[in-house]
């Protein structure tokens, strides 16, 4: 297994390094970049639709939509969203990486964006480890999954520095229940800002644009 | 890259290789195996407690639970069935592989086993390329997902015999649609066995246990 493990740190210390070129770039621009990771289904694509819907008239954003097929989620995007959507499909790699992020980024004019959102591959273990340049990863739930998923899966929400809990609407029809799914998450990380939202019926999601909206405005403000 | 590719190479044919000397030893005492695979959330443990539950009585089965971390689904499971769980934490990994089932499957008598049960990593990518040496993968989606999962991480529905469609009872209250869901299933993979259950409220499992327990006849009349 030496062999493995040997090749492993090789590829993730040249993805770091690609990283923080990413990570520079960014700042030079104060673009804020936000890297959305999940379970499959957790609702990534949906609160970017809403994200878009309600922000995109007066926000300049990118959103780099990565897949490891089809790009039915940057499709869904395009729809809400515009030719600001660019699709990344891993042929199969179970995570993005940051020279994926950072081909797709050398194409756009970093001057016109505000906020670059990344919505990872659904996988809640191995985009973990990939660093990709940006300022924080925000981590969903769905009240549909377990509240135990930051106990099984910490190193994401070790990584994260949002937690937002969807699909609360749902609550009430499983075990989930918020208060101990918050409890887990801080165990593993007391640092996570949290919120609870719906993006069927919209509750919560005034807080989380809101919230949106300021991480812009502080990044703006910050020095280069 | 061309490094790790030859090193994944070496080690998908080293667990090729293990999952082979797993099968034949299935095979020689006729005990069925089934790898549970889904996301995080659908549902695996859960169906794992019912069949629990329901079949225990009358079938000799082990089963093996795989988790990222905590052994809370082995221990959840041990509350069904008690000492015929074994927990696997792959302290870290995406996936089990061969080794760490060899490594069970080693400290228990097969003479005494019919069904063999492997729950999965949640994670619908990486346990897709992992043979363990199982007669069929089993794998879950719920109506809290998209119904677009087959589409979207075709490998995991390609490689799978089974598809249970889980949280039926949860249907109306997301887009799931599980005409569209099964269709994009055979798309795939027109193959597939399809279930539709509600672990919470018991819908569709009868035809679940049924199924299961003449595919461990089956087995048990198949030649070694």
């Amino acid at each position: 297994m030496t062999e493995k493990i040997r090749v492993e740190k090789k590829l993730l210390s040249e993805n770091n390094r690609r990283a923080g070129v990413i990570r520079r770039k960014l700042a030079e621009h104060k673009i804020l970049c936000l890297n959305f990771v999940s379970s499959p289904g957790s609702g990534k694509t949906s609160l970017l639709e809403k994200t878009l819907a309600s922000l995109g008239g007066r926000i300049s954003m990118a959103l780099i939509a990565g897949d490891v097929q089809t790009d039915n989620d940057a499709r869904r995007l395009s729809r809400a969203g515009g030719p600001i959507v660019h699709a990344v499909t891993t042929g199969g790699a179970c995570h993005l990486d940051a020279a994926m992020i950072g081909t797709v980024l050398d194409k756009l004019d970093p001057a016109t964006i505000d906020l670059l959102i990344i919505e990872n591959v659904g996988n809640l273990v191995c985009p973990a480890g990939f660093d990709l340049g940006e300022d924080m990863k925000v981590v969903l739930i769905s009240t549909a999954e377990g509240d135990d998923k930051p106990l099984k899966y910490p190193a994401m929400f070790r990584r994260a520095s949002v937690m937002v809990i969807n699909k609360i609407d749902l609550l009430g029809l499983s075990d989930f229940e918020t208060d101990r799914a918050r409890e887990n998450a801080l165990l593993i990380n007391r640092g996570l800002t949290i919120f609870d939202i719906s993006c069927r019926t919209g509750a919560g999601l005034e807080n989380w644009y809101a919230w949106l909206e300021e991480q812009i405005k502080l990044k703006k403000s910050s020095r280069p």
